[in-house]
C-alpha cells in the first residue's frame, strides 16, 4: 500500500508529530510505502491564486476552476503543486494529521486542499462521490483537539468531532471518491499524563494495522440524486 | 457603528468583490465607518507560526497558545497582526465575505482567524461564549456557494449552508462572544443571470440596513455548562 500522510503542525515536539512518526513506523513496519508531506517543513504556501499555474486560460478575469481545468489539460500546474498531485494520485491511503484549530483545518492544510484538489485532477466531468476520481482509495483524519471528550458530544459545548469534520469527510474526501474511515481522535493531549499519551499512540498503532475493520463513514450514493437533490424515496 | 469586512477573494471582478463594494456603499451611506481587510490585496500570510511574534516565551518548544498569551501581555505581536487585532477590537460589526471552498473558509481567511484570534486578545482567562471578549459586537458571514439552493438541504448532497458554517458560528464567532447573525447566502452566482445577481445585491443592501431584524443564531449559555458539559436539565 502507498500511504500519503499530510502533516500540518509547526512543532516537531508536538503530539501531532509523535503521531506522524508512529504512523510512519507502524505502516513501514507492515511493509507499506509511506510518504509524508510535512507542510510547515516544506514552507507550503496555502494561498490559492494565479501563482498556482504556469498557463493562462483567461488573463483578464481569474476564475480558479477555469484555470485549473485549463492547466490540467496543458500540464500547467507549478511544480510544487504537481508534485503534491502526483503523491495524491499514487496513494492508496491518505491521512490528514492535524490539530483541530477553530473547529477546522489549520490554514496551511486547508490551502493544500484548495490548491491541490484541482479540477481535472481531483474532480470534474461528472466524477464525484461514488463516481469520484479517487474511488478505490481510502482517507482518514488523525486529529488532536484541545478539550476533553465530553465537551464534544450531544451535551457538550461542541458537536461530536466526527460532525465537526463533516466538511472534510463529505466535502473533500467523499466528494472526490475516497472511502472515508472514521477519524482517530486524541482529546486534550496537552492536559493528560505521559502514559495516557503513550496509550493513544499504541491505539493509533493498532488502528493503522487493522484499518480493514475500522468503521466506514456512509458514502453518498449518487444514483439516488439528480442535480444534487435526492430523488428516490428515503424509505 | 464601526464595521470590519474581512474580504477573501483573489478576483476584483468576482461576485464576492461586488458584495463587499455593495456593503461598503450601503453601510457608509447609512453613516457607518467601514474598514475592509482585503486579504488577497494585502498579501496576508495565513500560516500561524513563530513569525507571529516578536517575543519568545519558550525558545525550545513552540506552543502557539503559550506564545500568544506571552505576546499579549508584552506587546509582542508583529505589526501586521496587531493591526488586524486593533481593527477587530474597534469594530461593532464583523463581516466575513468569502466563497465557500470545500465546505469551509478559503485558507487565507482561515489563517487570518488562526493568527489574529489569539489568546489574550480574542479569548482566555474564562472569557468565552456569553462571557466572551467580543460581547456586544455582532458578526455575520456573507458567502457564495457554487451550487443551487436545493443541493444544500435535508434532501441535498450537502447540509444547509448554516450547518456547514457551524465551525464559524459556534467555534469562532460564538466562542469569542459575538452575537451571530444568520448568514447571507448567494447560491451559484456564476450560473445565474445578471438581473438575478442584481437582485441578490439589492437584498444584501436591505439586509445590511435592517440588521436589527435579522435572525440571531442561538448563543450558548455558559451558566448551563460545567467544564464544557451541559449540567442543567434540557427541559
Amino acid at each position: 500500500m502507498n500511504v500519503l500522510i499530510v502533516h500540518a503542525h509547526p512543532e516537531t515536539g508536538s503530539f501531532n508529530a509523535a503521531m506522524t512518526r508512529q504512523a510512519e513506523a507502524t505502516l513501514a513496519g507492515a511493509g507499506h510505502e509511506v510518504v509524508v508531506s510535512d507542510l510547515y517543513a516544506m514552507g507550503f504556501n496555502p494561498v490559492s491564486n494565479r501563482h498556482n499555474f504556469m498557463t493562462v486560460a483567461d488573463s483578464r478575469t481569474l476564475r480558479l476552476q477555469t484555470e485549473e481545468a485549463h492547466a490540467s489539460t496543458h500540464d500547467g500546474f507549478v511544480p510544487e503543486l504537481q508534485a503534491e498531485m502526483d503523491k495524491l494520485a499514487r496513494c492508496d491511503l491518505l491521512i490528514f494529521q492535524f490539530p483541530i484549530w477553530w473547529l477546522g483545518l489549520p490554514a496551511i492544510l486547508k490551502g493544500w486542499v484548495d490548491r491541490v484538489f484541482a479540477v481535472g485532477r481531483a474532480y470534474g466531468g461528472g466524477r464525484y462521490f461514488d463516481r469520484g476520481v479517487f474511488q478505490g482509495k481510502r482517507a482518514m483524519c488523525a486529529v488532536t483537539v484541545g478539550g476533553f471528550r465530553a465537551a464534544y458530544s450531544e451535551r457538550g459545548v461542541y458537536a461530536e468531532v466526527e460532525d465537526i469534520l463533516y466538511p472534510v469527510h463529505r466535502g473533500i474526501f467523499g466528494f472526490t471518491g475516497f472511502t472515508v474511515i472514521e477519524p482517530f481522535v486524541v482529546y486534550a493531549p496537552g492536559r493528560i499524563e505521559t502514559d495516557e499519551r503513550r496509550r493513544y499512540l499504541d491505539r493509533y498503532h493498532e488502528r493503522l494495522l487493522d484499518l480493514d475493520r475500522a468503521r466506514i463513514i456512509q458514502p453518498l450514493a449518487t444514483a439516488l440524486y439528480e442535480n444534487g437533490v435526492l430523488t428516490a424515496a428515503r424509505d
